[in-house]
Protein backbone atom coordinates (compact mmCIF):
# COMPACT_ATOMS: atom_id res chain seq x y z
CA UNK A 1 0.00 0.00 0.00
CA UNK A 2 1.15 3.37 -0.87
CA UNK A 3 1.93 5.98 1.55
CA UNK A 4 2.54 9.89 0.97
CA UNK A 5 6.12 10.71 1.77
CA UNK A 6 5.67 13.68 4.67
CA UNK A 7 7.18 16.65 3.23
CA UNK A 8 6.82 20.29 4.87
CA UNK A 9 3.94 21.12 2.51
CA UNK A 10 1.78 17.83 3.58
CA UNK A 11 3.35 16.84 7.05
CA UNK A 12 0.25 17.51 10.03
CA UNK A 13 2.24 19.63 12.08
CA UNK A 14 -0.68 20.12 15.36
CA UNK A 15 -2.36 17.00 16.09
CA UNK A 16 -0.10 14.34 14.42
CA UNK A 17 -2.30 11.37 15.76
CA UNK A 18 -4.75 12.45 13.69
CA UNK A 19 -2.57 12.27 10.50
CA UNK A 20 -2.93 9.89 8.06
CA UNK A 21 -1.01 9.56 4.78
CA UNK A 22 -1.53 6.37 3.45
CA UNK A 23 -3.11 6.44 0.29
CA UNK A 24 -6.17 4.22 1.00
CA UNK A 25 -7.25 6.41 3.98
CA UNK A 26 -6.78 9.62 1.91
CA UNK A 27 -8.61 8.19 -1.31
CA UNK A 28 -11.53 7.36 0.49
CA UNK A 29 -11.85 10.10 2.30
CA UNK A 30 -11.83 12.26 -1.34
CA UNK A 31 -14.37 9.67 -2.68
CA UNK A 32 -16.90 9.90 -0.52
CA UNK A 33 -17.32 13.41 -0.90
CA UNK A 34 -17.87 15.60 -4.10
CA UNK A 35 -17.13 18.80 -3.02
CA UNK A 36 -13.63 20.33 -2.87
CA UNK A 37 -11.93 23.86 -2.03
CA UNK A 38 -9.25 24.81 -4.35
CA UNK A 39 -7.84 28.32 -3.65
CA UNK A 40 -6.45 30.35 -6.85
CA UNK A 41 -4.54 33.56 -6.50
CA UNK A 42 -6.14 36.99 -7.77
CA UNK A 43 -4.63 40.12 -8.02
CA UNK A 44 -2.14 38.50 -5.15
CA UNK A 45 -5.12 37.75 -3.07
CA UNK A 46 -5.81 33.79 -2.73
CA UNK A 47 -9.57 33.13 -3.00
CA UNK A 48 -11.37 29.92 -2.90
CA UNK A 49 -15.06 29.12 -4.02
CA UNK A 50 -16.05 25.72 -3.64
CA UNK A 51 -16.06 23.07 -7.09
CA UNK A 52 -17.30 19.72 -7.29
CA UNK A 53 -14.81 16.90 -8.49
CA UNK A 54 -13.79 13.16 -9.18
CA UNK A 55 -10.92 11.29 -8.38
CA UNK A 56 -9.30 9.54 -11.45
CA UNK A 57 -6.63 6.82 -10.25
CA UNK A 58 -4.12 9.68 -9.08
CA UNK A 59 -5.32 12.73 -10.42
CA UNK A 60 -9.01 14.61 -9.32
CA UNK A 61 -11.04 15.99 -12.04
CA UNK A 62 -12.71 19.42 -12.26
CA UNK A 63 -14.52 21.52 -15.18
CA UNK A 64 -16.07 24.95 -15.31
CA UNK A 65 -16.66 27.25 -18.59
CA UNK A 66 -14.13 28.65 -21.01
CA UNK A 67 -13.78 31.87 -18.80
CA UNK A 68 -14.06 30.03 -15.23
CA UNK A 69 -11.24 32.51 -13.10
CA UNK A 70 -10.11 30.41 -11.12
CA UNK A 71 -9.34 27.30 -13.81
CA UNK A 72 -7.23 29.83 -15.83
CA UNK A 73 -5.67 30.65 -12.45
CA UNK A 74 -4.73 27.45 -11.21
CA UNK A 75 -2.83 26.60 -14.80
CA UNK A 76 -0.56 29.52 -14.38
CA UNK A 77 0.06 28.19 -10.44
CA UNK A 78 3.26 26.38 -10.03
CA UNK A 79 1.81 24.31 -7.69
CA UNK A 80 -2.04 23.32 -6.93
CA UNK A 81 -3.53 22.95 -3.37
CA UNK A 82 -6.91 21.63 -2.68
CA UNK A 83 -9.10 20.91 0.44
CA UNK A 84 -11.84 18.14 1.34
CA UNK A 85 -13.90 18.19 4.70
CA UNK A 86 -16.64 15.99 5.61
CA UNK A 87 -17.67 17.82 8.93
CA UNK A 88 -18.94 14.62 10.99
CA UNK A 89 -19.91 16.12 14.59
CA UNK A 90 -19.34 18.88 17.15
CA UNK A 91 -17.48 17.92 20.51
CA UNK A 92 -19.15 18.92 23.48
CA UNK A 93 -16.62 18.72 26.09
CA UNK A 94 -16.40 20.16 30.05
CA UNK A 95 -14.64 22.96 28.64
CA UNK A 96 -15.01 24.96 26.06
CA UNK A 97 -11.43 25.22 25.33
CA UNK A 98 -11.89 21.46 24.95
CA UNK A 99 -14.59 21.59 22.68
CA UNK A 100 -13.87 20.74 18.51
CA UNK A 101 -15.53 19.19 15.74
CA UNK A 102 -15.12 15.57 14.12
CA UNK A 103 -14.06 15.66 10.97
CA UNK A 104 -12.59 13.59 7.95
CA UNK A 105 -10.19 16.53 5.94
CA UNK A 106 -7.56 15.61 3.21
CA UNK A 107 -5.04 18.10 1.45
CA UNK A 108 -3.65 17.23 -2.02
CA UNK A 109 -1.07 18.70 -3.86
CA UNK A 110 -0.03 18.57 -7.30
CA UNK A 111 0.15 20.76 -10.64
CA UNK A 112 -2.83 21.50 -13.11
CA UNK A 113 -3.20 20.59 -16.86
CA UNK A 114 -5.78 21.10 -19.17
CA UNK A 115 -7.57 17.96 -20.71
CA UNK A 116 -8.12 18.33 -24.12
CA UNK A 117 -9.07 15.42 -26.20
CA UNK A 118 -12.49 15.06 -26.66
CA UNK A 119 -12.93 11.31 -25.63
CA UNK A 120 -10.65 12.20 -22.30
CA UNK A 121 -13.37 15.35 -21.43
CA UNK A 122 -16.41 13.43 -21.66
CA UNK A 123 -14.71 10.18 -19.50
CA UNK A 124 -13.99 13.41 -17.34
CA UNK A 125 -17.39 14.64 -16.72
CA UNK A 126 -18.66 11.24 -16.18
CA UNK A 127 -16.49 10.49 -13.70
CA UNK A 128 -17.58 13.91 -11.89
CA UNK A 129 -21.29 13.35 -12.96
CA UNK A 130 -21.03 10.30 -11.21
CA UNK A 131 -19.18 11.36 -8.14
CA UNK A 132 -21.48 13.81 -7.39
CA UNK A 133 -24.70 11.60 -8.08
CA UNK A 134 -24.41 7.67 -9.14
CA UNK A 135 -26.59 7.03 -12.06
CA UNK A 136 -27.39 10.01 -13.13
CA UNK A 137 -24.99 10.02 -16.21
CA UNK A 138 -27.13 7.38 -17.97
CA UNK A 139 -30.53 8.78 -16.95
CA UNK A 140 -29.78 12.12 -18.54
CA UNK A 141 -28.80 13.50 -21.87
CA UNK A 142 -25.24 13.53 -21.98
CA UNK A 143 -22.97 16.51 -23.41
CA UNK A 144 -23.22 17.20 -27.33
CA UNK A 145 -19.94 18.56 -29.12
CA UNK A 146 -20.99 22.33 -28.83
CA UNK A 147 -21.35 21.56 -25.17
CA UNK A 148 -17.82 19.77 -25.11
CA UNK A 149 -16.57 22.54 -26.64
CA UNK A 150 -17.91 25.15 -24.07
CA UNK A 151 -16.37 22.98 -20.90
CA UNK A 152 -13.06 23.45 -19.55
CA UNK A 153 -11.76 20.32 -18.24
CA UNK A 154 -8.79 19.77 -15.79
CA UNK A 155 -6.96 17.29 -13.79
CA UNK A 156 -4.85 17.85 -10.50
CA UNK A 157 -2.08 15.00 -10.52
CA UNK A 158 -1.91 14.49 -6.70
CA UNK A 159 1.91 14.75 -6.53
CA UNK A 160 1.62 14.98 -2.12
CA UNK A 161 -1.25 14.48 0.47
CA UNK A 162 -2.19 14.09 3.71
CA UNK A 163 -5.15 13.56 5.56
CA UNK A 164 -5.96 14.15 9.57
CA UNK A 165 -9.21 13.07 10.83
CA UNK A 166 -11.11 13.85 14.49
CA UNK A 167 -13.33 10.45 15.18
CA UNK A 168 -13.57 10.33 19.07
CA UNK A 169 -15.46 11.45 21.84
CA UNK A 170 -14.11 14.70 23.69
CA UNK A 171 -11.26 15.20 26.00
CA UNK A 172 -11.01 16.86 28.86
CA UNK A 173 -7.99 18.17 31.58
CA UNK A 174 -7.80 15.65 34.27
CA UNK A 175 -9.32 18.56 36.96
CA UNK A 176 -12.37 18.56 34.99
CA UNK A 177 -13.77 15.34 34.81
CA UNK A 178 -15.94 15.70 38.44
CA UNK A 179 -18.18 18.79 36.76
CA UNK A 180 -21.36 18.47 36.25
CA UNK A 181 -20.83 19.03 32.74
CA UNK A 182 -22.40 16.54 30.15
CA UNK A 183 -19.86 15.74 27.37
CA UNK A 184 -20.11 14.19 24.31
CA UNK A 185 -20.70 14.29 20.41
CA UNK A 186 -23.31 15.63 18.46
CA UNK A 187 -23.22 13.31 15.30
CA UNK A 188 -24.00 16.07 12.23
CA UNK A 189 -24.68 14.13 8.97
CA UNK A 190 -25.54 15.83 4.98
CA UNK A 191 -28.78 14.26 4.17
CA UNK A 192 -31.00 14.05 1.26
CA UNK A 193 -34.05 16.16 1.72
CA UNK A 194 -37.00 16.51 -0.80
CA UNK A 195 -36.77 15.63 -4.42
CA UNK A 196 -38.21 18.46 -5.84
CA UNK A 197 -40.20 17.99 -9.11
CA UNK A 198 -39.21 21.31 -11.95
CA UNK A 199 -42.36 22.74 -12.53
CA UNK A 200 -42.10 22.17 -15.87
CA UNK A 201 -41.37 18.73 -16.19
CA UNK A 202 -43.47 16.32 -18.70
CA UNK A 203 -46.54 14.55 -16.91
CA UNK A 204 -45.76 11.22 -16.25
CA UNK A 205 -42.14 10.92 -15.26
CA UNK A 206 -40.92 9.11 -12.64
CA UNK A 207 -38.49 10.22 -9.57
CA UNK A 208 -35.49 9.05 -10.93
CA UNK A 209 -33.26 6.07 -9.49
CA UNK A 210 -30.10 7.99 -8.96
CA UNK A 211 -32.04 10.90 -6.68
CA UNK A 212 -33.94 7.83 -4.82
CA UNK A 213 -30.65 6.12 -4.01
CA UNK A 214 -28.37 9.06 -3.16
CA UNK A 215 -26.50 8.76 -0.02
CA UNK A 216 -23.82 10.99 1.23
CA UNK A 217 -21.06 9.23 3.23
CA UNK A 218 -21.22 9.69 6.84
CA UNK A 219 -18.96 8.54 10.09
CA UNK A 220 -19.74 7.74 13.17
CA UNK A 221 -17.82 8.93 16.50
CA UNK A 222 -15.58 5.97 17.92
CA UNK A 223 -16.03 5.61 21.80
CA UNK A 224 -12.63 6.41 23.78
CA UNK B 1 -29.09 49.54 3.81
CA UNK B 2 -25.27 49.02 2.86
CA UNK B 3 -24.50 47.67 -0.15
CA UNK B 4 -20.65 46.08 -0.61
CA UNK B 5 -18.96 48.29 -4.03
CA UNK B 6 -18.38 45.68 -6.66
CA UNK B 7 -14.74 46.23 -7.19
CA UNK B 8 -12.11 43.14 -9.25
CA UNK B 9 -11.28 41.19 -6.22
CA UNK B 10 -15.60 40.97 -5.17
CA UNK B 11 -17.90 40.93 -8.77
CA UNK B 12 -19.50 37.97 -9.42
CA UNK B 13 -18.79 38.27 -13.15
CA UNK B 14 -20.34 34.53 -14.58
CA UNK B 15 -23.94 33.99 -12.86
CA UNK B 16 -24.20 38.26 -12.23
CA UNK B 17 -27.67 37.21 -12.05
CA UNK B 18 -27.43 34.99 -8.87
CA UNK B 19 -24.90 38.01 -7.19
CA UNK B 20 -25.79 39.48 -4.15
CA UNK B 21 -24.30 42.54 -2.85
CA UNK B 22 -26.15 44.22 0.24
CA UNK B 23 -24.60 43.65 3.46
CA UNK B 24 -27.56 41.75 4.85
CA UNK B 25 -28.07 38.61 2.66
CA UNK B 26 -24.40 38.42 3.05
CA UNK B 27 -24.80 39.03 6.51
CA UNK B 28 -27.57 36.40 6.54
CA UNK B 29 -25.43 34.02 4.46
CA UNK B 30 -21.96 34.30 7.14
CA UNK B 31 -24.92 33.52 10.63
CA UNK B 32 -26.40 30.76 9.42
CA UNK B 33 -23.10 28.87 9.22
CA UNK B 34 -19.51 28.28 11.60
CA UNK B 35 -17.16 26.68 9.01
CA UNK B 36 -15.37 28.80 6.83
CA UNK B 37 -12.53 28.16 4.19
CA UNK B 38 -9.53 30.77 4.35
CA UNK B 39 -6.84 30.11 1.95
CA UNK B 40 -3.25 31.07 3.49
CA UNK B 41 0.33 31.19 1.91
CA UNK B 42 2.56 28.87 2.76
CA UNK B 43 5.89 28.36 0.84
CA UNK B 44 4.29 29.95 -2.09
CA UNK B 45 1.39 27.63 -2.50
CA UNK B 46 -2.01 28.60 -1.41
CA UNK B 47 -3.42 26.20 0.96
CA UNK B 48 -6.75 26.14 2.84
CA UNK B 49 -8.62 24.44 5.68
CA UNK B 50 -11.73 24.70 7.23
CA UNK B 51 -12.18 26.92 10.29
CA UNK B 52 -14.93 27.93 12.69
CA UNK B 53 -15.96 31.07 13.28
CA UNK B 54 -18.15 33.60 14.23
CA UNK B 55 -19.25 37.68 13.42
CA UNK B 56 -18.87 40.49 15.51
CA UNK B 57 -20.40 43.56 13.74
CA UNK B 58 -17.77 43.78 10.41
CA UNK B 59 -15.53 41.44 11.56
CA UNK B 60 -15.09 37.77 10.74
CA UNK B 61 -13.88 36.29 14.29
CA UNK B 62 -11.46 32.98 14.34
CA UNK B 63 -9.36 30.71 16.61
CA UNK B 64 -6.65 28.41 17.23
CA UNK B 65 -3.42 27.42 19.39
CA UNK B 66 -0.45 30.09 19.45
CA UNK B 67 1.24 28.20 16.51
CA UNK B 68 -1.26 27.65 13.91
CA UNK B 69 0.60 28.24 11.33
CA UNK B 70 -2.35 29.25 8.62
CA UNK B 71 -3.32 32.28 11.58
CA UNK B 72 0.39 33.37 11.60
CA UNK B 73 0.35 33.23 7.75
CA UNK B 74 -2.62 35.14 7.43
CA UNK B 75 -1.26 37.72 9.58
CA UNK B 76 1.63 38.37 7.24
CA UNK B 77 -0.69 38.61 4.29
CA UNK B 78 -1.58 42.38 2.89
CA UNK B 79 -5.10 41.02 2.38
CA UNK B 80 -7.33 37.89 3.54
CA UNK B 81 -10.01 36.12 1.67
CA UNK B 82 -12.42 33.72 2.77
CA UNK B 83 -15.31 31.61 1.71
CA UNK B 84 -18.70 30.37 3.83
CA UNK B 85 -21.20 27.79 1.27
CA UNK B 86 -23.99 26.29 2.14
CA UNK B 87 -24.94 23.74 -0.30
CA UNK B 88 -28.60 23.23 -0.30
CA UNK B 89 -29.36 21.04 -2.87
CA UNK B 90 -27.88 18.90 -6.37
CA UNK B 91 -29.78 20.30 -9.55
CA UNK B 92 -30.60 17.57 -11.84
CA UNK B 93 -31.78 18.93 -15.24
CA UNK B 94 -32.62 17.14 -18.38
CA UNK B 95 -28.81 17.52 -20.15
CA UNK B 96 -26.03 16.82 -18.07
CA UNK B 97 -24.27 20.36 -19.21
CA UNK B 98 -26.82 22.00 -17.67
CA UNK B 99 -26.54 19.64 -13.79
CA UNK B 100 -25.96 22.14 -11.39
CA UNK B 101 -26.23 22.54 -7.54
CA UNK B 102 -27.85 25.27 -5.18
CA UNK B 103 -26.31 26.85 -2.52
CA UNK B 104 -25.73 30.07 -0.97
CA UNK B 105 -22.30 31.17 -0.80
CA UNK B 106 -20.22 34.06 0.25
CA UNK B 107 -16.80 35.52 0.20
CA UNK B 108 -15.31 37.93 2.13
CA UNK B 109 -12.04 40.09 1.92
CA UNK B 110 -10.53 42.18 4.57
CA UNK B 111 -7.16 41.83 6.69
CA UNK B 112 -6.45 40.27 9.79
CA UNK B 113 -5.86 41.44 13.03
CA UNK B 114 -4.38 39.85 16.08
CA UNK B 115 -7.08 40.26 19.44
CA UNK B 116 -4.87 40.71 22.27
CA UNK B 117 -6.82 42.13 25.23
CA UNK B 118 -8.39 39.32 27.60
CA UNK B 119 -11.83 40.69 27.97
CA UNK B 120 -12.01 40.75 23.94
CA UNK B 121 -10.58 37.24 23.18
CA UNK B 122 -12.98 36.22 26.03
CA UNK B 123 -15.78 37.78 23.85
CA UNK B 124 -14.74 36.42 20.70
CA UNK B 125 -14.74 33.26 22.13
CA UNK B 126 -17.86 33.08 23.09
CA UNK B 127 -19.06 34.31 19.81
CA UNK B 128 -17.87 31.62 17.97
CA UNK B 129 -19.02 29.05 20.05
CA UNK B 130 -22.20 30.34 20.29
CA UNK B 131 -22.35 30.47 16.53
CA UNK B 132 -21.00 26.81 16.80
CA UNK B 133 -23.64 25.61 18.78
CA UNK B 134 -26.44 28.34 21.04
CA UNK B 135 -26.58 27.96 24.38
CA UNK B 136 -22.90 26.12 25.05
CA UNK B 137 -21.36 28.96 26.17
CA UNK B 138 -23.19 28.55 29.72
CA UNK B 139 -23.07 25.07 29.97
CA UNK B 140 -19.26 24.26 29.84
CA UNK B 141 -16.61 25.63 32.31
CA UNK B 142 -15.17 28.89 29.93
CA UNK B 143 -11.83 29.46 29.53
CA UNK B 144 -9.26 30.05 32.50
CA UNK B 145 -6.62 32.78 31.91
CA UNK B 146 -4.23 29.78 30.88
CA UNK B 147 -6.15 28.55 28.29
CA UNK B 148 -7.07 32.10 27.27
CA UNK B 149 -3.42 32.61 26.81
CA UNK B 150 -2.95 29.50 25.09
CA UNK B 151 -5.49 30.94 22.06
CA UNK B 152 -4.73 33.11 19.67
CA UNK B 153 -7.43 35.15 18.53
CA UNK B 154 -8.23 37.11 15.41
CA UNK B 155 -10.39 39.43 13.75
CA UNK B 156 -10.88 39.74 9.56
CA UNK B 157 -12.20 43.04 9.40
CA UNK B 158 -14.53 42.98 6.18
CA UNK B 159 -13.23 45.51 3.35
CA UNK B 160 -15.57 44.10 0.48
CA UNK B 161 -17.98 40.75 -0.16
CA UNK B 162 -20.17 39.44 -2.50
CA UNK B 163 -22.74 36.27 -2.13
CA UNK B 164 -23.68 34.18 -4.79
CA UNK B 165 -27.09 32.37 -4.31
CA UNK B 166 -28.18 29.40 -7.05
CA UNK B 167 -32.17 28.71 -5.63
CA UNK B 168 -34.27 27.55 -8.38
CA UNK B 169 -35.33 24.67 -10.19
CA UNK B 170 -33.37 23.34 -13.51
CA UNK B 171 -33.04 25.23 -16.33
CA UNK B 172 -32.62 23.31 -19.49
CA UNK B 173 -32.33 24.33 -23.34
CA UNK B 174 -35.59 24.48 -25.27
CA UNK B 175 -34.77 21.75 -27.13
CA UNK B 176 -34.25 19.05 -24.55
CA UNK B 177 -37.91 20.11 -23.20
CA UNK B 178 -39.49 17.25 -24.82
CA UNK B 179 -37.45 14.74 -23.37
CA UNK B 180 -38.22 11.98 -20.96
CA UNK B 181 -36.33 12.68 -18.46
CA UNK B 182 -37.18 13.88 -15.08
CA UNK B 183 -35.68 17.43 -13.66
CA UNK B 184 -35.67 18.71 -10.23
CA UNK B 185 -33.71 19.46 -7.16
CA UNK B 186 -32.57 16.85 -4.39
CA UNK B 187 -32.41 19.08 -1.56
CA UNK B 188 -29.79 18.25 0.64
CA UNK B 189 -29.31 19.52 4.65
CA UNK B 190 -26.58 18.96 7.06
CA UNK B 191 -28.75 17.74 10.16
CA UNK B 192 -28.14 16.39 13.62
CA UNK B 193 -27.57 12.77 13.77
CA UNK B 194 -26.90 10.76 17.05
CA UNK B 195 -25.91 12.23 20.83
CA UNK B 196 -23.67 9.97 21.58
CA UNK B 197 -23.00 10.62 25.66
CA UNK B 198 -18.85 10.42 26.62
CA UNK B 199 -17.98 7.07 27.81
CA UNK B 200 -16.51 8.79 31.06
CA UNK B 201 -20.03 10.84 31.54
CA UNK B 202 -20.72 10.76 35.67
CA UNK B 203 -24.05 9.31 35.67
CA UNK B 204 -26.91 10.95 35.23
CA UNK B 205 -26.28 14.22 33.12
CA UNK B 206 -28.93 15.17 31.15
CA UNK B 207 -28.58 15.72 27.67
CA UNK B 208 -27.77 19.44 27.02
CA UNK B 209 -30.48 21.97 25.85
CA UNK B 210 -27.92 23.02 23.54
CA UNK B 211 -27.26 19.79 21.77
CA UNK B 212 -31.56 19.18 21.33
CA UNK B 213 -31.95 22.21 20.39
CA UNK B 214 -28.87 22.30 17.45
CA UNK B 215 -30.37 23.55 14.06
CA UNK B 216 -28.34 24.10 10.90
CA UNK B 217 -30.00 26.76 8.95
CA UNK B 218 -31.03 24.93 4.94
CA UNK B 219 -33.14 26.84 2.33
CA UNK B 220 -35.46 25.25 0.35
CA UNK B 221 -35.71 25.34 -3.63
CA UNK B 222 -37.73 27.75 -5.34
CA UNK B 223 -40.19 26.88 -7.73
CA UNK B 224 -39.30 28.35 -11.27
Amino acid sequence: MKTFEKKPINKIVRGSKRARYDQEQVYKILDSHFICHIPYVFEGTSIVIPTAYGRKEDSILIHGSLKNRMMLALLEQEKVSLNVTHLDGLVLARSVFHHSVNYRSVNVFGKARLIEADDEKMEALEIITENIIAGRWNEARIPNQKELDATLVMAIDIEDASAKVREVEAADEAADMDLDIWAGVLELEVQPGKLVANSDNKPGLAEPESAKNFRFSNNSVKRG
